[in-house]
């Protein structure tokens, strides 16, 4: 494997509005498409940084990912996404190297990228997503 | 202020040199510098991925700010840094639209930079750094 760039940061927040309002007249930045992801429970912002895209996730329900890891650590910096070519492979790489996978195969995730979770115990505490263009 | 792209991410670790190793040998990233910064009571080591650093930062001290930050919250991102132009300006914007900094004029970071940090109280719990090239 061997990350292309950062496809995206997911930042979890309590109150979407309120953070896009930050991310547009603080710094600047475009608010390009809102999306729900029922799914995962959560709504979603995006905002693109040069080639990266910031991605603000609000839970919709105290009890998805989103709102217990809020409940656990607070707001903040909630995982980091590489894009890769060649994803099942890169799974299938990164499981031979010893590193747990919360996703054994790709599922399909926002902006309706193929994608997969690597787990935080085996990549010292940072939750990492692979990502590729379907 | 309109960030160019993501500087950096920062991650905090408790053991540099494990945690190269994962991104060497599993994401197939390059370090291509090691510096200690004792100012900041870290050790950093860097990747490039796009436009995107990754800064590995270990503390040389507990009671440094990445020591506290691992005993309070573990291991994990720690910070993540916008790249701008014209830093003292866009310092000076922020805080004009009520944002509260960490850093009211730039100073000198890792690998030569120009940063300053906002308050994550003011940023959703993301502490943000703004970097300039000097």
């Amino acid at each position: 494997m061997k990350p292309t760039h950062i496809e995206h940061i997911g930042i979890a927040v309590k109150n979407l509005d309120e953070a896009i309002k930050l991310y547009q007249t603080v710094y600047g930045l475009e608010c390009y498409a809102v999306e729900e992801i029922p799914d995962q429970k959560v709504k979603t912002a995006f905002f693109m940084v040069g080639q990266t895209k910031i991605e603000l996730l609000e839970s919709t329900d105290p009890e998805g990912p989103i709102g217990k890891y809020i409940e656990k650590k607070g707001e903040g910096i909630h995982h980091l996404a590489f894009a890769v070519n060649g994803l099942a492979g890169a799974l299938d790489e990164t499981a031979a190297k010893g590193v747990m996978l919360v996703d054994k195969a790709p599922r399909k995730g926002a902006e309706g990228l193929n994608i997969a979770f690597l787990h935080p115990k085996s990549t010292f505490g940072v939750l990492t997503e692979l990502c590729e263009k379907p």
